[in-house]
Parts: C-alpha cells; structure tokens; sequence
C-alpha cells in the first residue's frame, strides 16, 4: 500500500528531483531573499465547485509565497491520510494537484506520507510548503502601509467560501458559484513589473476575509483605513446566497484574490495593470490608509454611514481551506 | 481561540521572522545548494519516554535536510488541531519544540494552524519543513554507494520504536528504554569535517529501521550490501523487548541515528569522527557494499550463515513517527 502510494505521487508530480527518491531535494536558487510559507489543508468537502484539496494546496502556499513578491519557485507536500481513503479518490486530487503545479511552474520536488487510523483523520489533509525569491529591489511587508496610500482589491470577494458552504451535503442551497482558487504569482509579478517600489503590502484574503485581511494589514502597519462598501467588487449571487445565509461577504473566504496597498500615485497603473491580467479583470480602488492610532478599518456604507468592520469574532466558516 | 494559539506560538517560538505577522518569512541564504525536506508528525501517544511531537517534529525534519550534508538553517511547522485537545497539552509541546529548535538552532520562522473537529484527527498533527544549504564542495546522495563503500552506523538501533511500543498504553510491558529522538546535524557536520568527498551516502534509519534504509540505498544506487549481525549495535534491554513482541530490532524505527555508506580508506576516521561526538559514542562498522544486479541486503548471522535482510512486509509499528 505504501510502495503504491508513493509510485502514484511519483508517477504524477514527475520530476527530476523527486525521482532521486532521496528524503529531500536539493537546488540552486537565483539570487535574492528566500521567501518561505507553510500551509495546512483540510478542507471539507474535498472536491468542491471549482477546485479540490489537491489543487487548493497548491494554490494557497504559492499565494502566500508570492505575497511577498517573490517568484515561487518549488513545493514540498506532506500527505497525512485516513485509513478508508477510496485510492481513487486520493488518485483524483494527486492529479489535480499534480496539474496546478505544472500550471504554475512549481514543481513538487520532496514529500511525505503518513497513514492514521480510521476515525483518527478525515479523508486527507494536505500541508504544502512553498520556496521562491524575491528580488533585493522589492521591499513588501504587511508593515508598510503608510496614511495617504490607497486599498486595491484584484476581484470579487466571497466566491470561494460562498462555493464551499453550497457544496457541503447538509446545507439545502443550490448556486452557480465555484470557488476563485488560482495561483496569483503571475498577477504579482505582473505589479512588481508595473512599479516596484511603490508597492508595500499584498495579502490574500483567505480565512476570514477582506475584512480581516485589512485589520491585520491596519494593526501591523499601525494605521488606519476608509473603504467604500460601493467599489468592493462582489458578484449578485454571492451576494444573494450571503443574504439568504445570514453571511457578510466582506469575512468569507477568496482563494485566487489579494489586496494591494501601494503609494496612492501608482494607483491607477497598478489598477490597469491587474485589469489586464485574468485574473485581476474586477480589480477596483476601494479605499485608503488614513492616520488612525486605534488601528481602526472604517467602511462608507451604501446608506452614506460609515461603520467599523471589525475583526472576525469567532470562526464564521471552519475547515474553509 | 485562534488568538490564544496564535499568541502560544508566538510567544514560544519567539524570533524575529515571526514576529513580523507576515504569511511568509523572507532572509538571506549563505552561498550554496537549497536543502528542503518535509515530513508529517502523526506520532500515538503524543508524549513518550525521550520526548514528545514537539521534538520530534522538529528533529524528524533537520535529519531528514541534515542527510545531504546540509546545515539546516530555518523551519516552518504546519499544526492540524482537533477540537478538545487540553491547551495546556498543546503549550506542554510547544515549548518542547521551541526547545528543540534553539537547541538545534534552527528557528520556526513561518507557521500556519488548523482546527479540525473532534474526531475528524487525533489530539495534534504537526507538518515540518525544514531548509538548509549544502555547500558546493559536498555530493551526498543516495545513488552514490559503489562497490567496497563500508557501511557504518552511529549507534544502536530500535530504542525510538521500542520505547513508543512501551508506552502506548495497551501494552503491558514497561522498559528503561527512551526514544533517541535527536538532531544529527552537528554530527554529520563532524563528518562532513573529516571527510567531505569520501561521504556518498548518509540517510537517518526511521520508520522501517535499518533494514529498510539499507534497502533503499542498494535499490537507489543499483549494488548489494553484506552487514554483520554480530557488529550491529542493539541495547540488551532492546532486544529483550523486540523477542517478547515479536519485532526484529532492523525494523524497528529510530530517531537520533544515521547510516553512513563511504569510501573504504575514509571509514576508520569517520568512525573515529563519530565516536567523538555525543551521539555516535556506539558507532559500529557493519558491512560494505558488494555487486549485486539484485540489489539484495545480505546480513552474516550470529549463526555464521548468512540472510537477506528483505524489505518490510507491511507497516510494522503504525504512527510510529
């Protein structure tokens, strides 16, 4: 069963260094700083609407490699599988993930597997460990926004938890909406490329959301923010479902969008940047960093109010990712 | 929740890197090759005699990037929680990897924790990555053994697996036996020291023991091996617990040794090597390395006939690491 398992990872995520069966993988790295992230998936359902735990967990430490600025360049794996695990299923998501990885140009050099017991997992939880380089010229931390600076967002907010609350077998909801799980490097590399310097900060809202993204961003940078509730770009069926579910879409989860916080002057060559890019063609200026010693994220309401979006009390959606 | 946890590794783990709240950590590498390895944790019981999950996660990691020849550098620990897990359990292993890793001096510089339900994992889950540099001058790798290559060991074998049998509590059976959970990264820098280009192969004998290593080496560089029972360092009390449970110490997992195959005018110095540092004082010579198209692990018996040692049949020892 072990030797299977192993001959089904090397077989699909097929390179060089992985088939030196050796316990770890050895390179050269191009120069600069080496960007390094870590991520746990466990996900439920494991195949959702747009994407799957395979394809997620390779999505989800690229993006945190890549919020650094840094061209992700390898990936490690560790498998820790339950015992009951229909082998055709692990097959389906290996393939997957096999598949995002060669999209991305990120090869999954080194791995590990481990079995437990019936009852003691769920099916199978994925932590892939991301390595890329970020050039000495770029300098983005979530500490560097600045009052004057201004709030980008590259899309939609909501799609991926909202897909994952339809696809979950207890909840009687039926929508169109898949999850925005991509790899967003290239969208990166494309704002590194527009204007190096005046980029500071890029999160992806994952857990949590833009909400919290933002106020992590805020308390880091000990700033203040203003965003307009009417440029957050949010489809009509998320919207709707988030309505029907008692949701705010502003604290559910995106898997393939990121926040940009920048000099206010590259704003808009940074907007039409993303705009060019697939995956940035909703990008919108939604608002800017402001001096606030409370570290507070204000929103300008529909109604013309403004109001405080808080940071998330409690899980709102677990095992999201 | 989520806070609280976050606070615990931060507080313990404490460094600059992670103390910078970014969802990556960013630094410069000394010149040379990248080394990275990953491996899940899924240890039972979490606590044993010679450490916990938290040690081993952190030493399982830096063996596994040490074996190339590297000096580990950095780490990054992925933590899958299930729900009810006491938080002072929890705080119980992380101060026991914080004191692993600054022993070690390898800081945990990125991280990343989950919550699953309870029952859908088994107390704590914890993925580590560890990263090193190899310098130019060293080729380490388990492709490397030729024929007249001796096969030396670092010290006695089964003593991490017989101690987890032992303490798992339904098993009636007690023993002075403590796990050799350890880092052998220093060690291997002593060899590295002694010998740089007379090392081929180095690989830490953990799920599957020694047997299994060996197997892996002869299978990954095409020749045959002949050990000597007789030479084979394995505690009394050791081997008194592998013949009332029915294991073969050669199976059994270890978690502080290492197998060294090199060329043979180098193997009395590194023996020596070994033998000056605390944690290869039991180093033993156990073989060399012969042509075999089959690629078989032949072992001299007490008995003066000789076995092949064969792969493992199944997994003998479960969540043994």
């Amino acid at each position: 069963m072990a030797q299977l398992i192993d001959e089904l990872f090397i077989k699909h995520f097929d390179n060089e260094l992985l088939r030196q069966h050796n316990d770890q993988a050895l390179f050269k790295l191009p120069a600069g700083r080496l960007a390094i992230s870590t991520d746990g998936h466990v996900i439920s359902p494991l195949f959702f609407p747009g994407g799957d735990i395979g394809s997620l967990a390779v999505h989800g430490t690229l993006n945190d490699v890549a919020m650094s600025g840094a061209k992700p360049l390898y990936l490690a794996a560790g498998f820790i599988l339950e015992e009951g695990l229909p082998l055709a299923d692990l097959e389906k998501i290996v393939i997957s993930m096999a598949a995002a990885a060669k999209g991305a140009g990120t090869p999954i050099v080194t791995g590990d597997t481990k079995v437990v017991e019936h009852g003691k997992g769920d099916g199978v939880f994925i932590t892939t460990t991301g390595v890329g380089v970020v050039p000495d010229s770029v300098t983005i931390s979530g500490d560097r926004a600045e009052p004057g600076c201004a709030i980008l967002v590259s899309g939609s907010i909501g799609d991926h938890g909202v897909a994952i609350m339809a696809s979950r077998e207890n909840l009687q909801f039926q929508t169109t909406i898949v999850s925005d799980s991509a790899a967003l490097h290239g969208l990166v590399a494309d704002l590194v490329a527009t204007a190096p310097t005046a980029l500071r900060c890029l999160r992806d809202p994952t857990r949590g959301g833009l909400a919290t993204a933002l106020n992590e961003l805020a308390k880091q940078s000990g700033v203040g923010m203003v965003i307009d509730e009417a440029k957050i770009p949010v489809r009509a069926e998320v919207k709707a479902a988030c309505e029907i579910l008692g949701l705010d879409p502003l604290y559910v989860a995106n898997e393939g969008k990121l926040v940009c916080i920048c000099d206010a002057a590259a704003a808009d060559d940074l907007l039409a940047a993303m705009r060019r890019h697939p995956l940035g063609q909703d990008a919108s200026i939604i608002g800017e960093v402001i001096v606030d010693p409370h570290g507070f994220v204000q929103m300008t309401t529909a109604f013309g109010g403004r109001r405080i979006v808080d940071w998330p009390v409690g899980e709102q959606l677990p095992r999201i990712c």
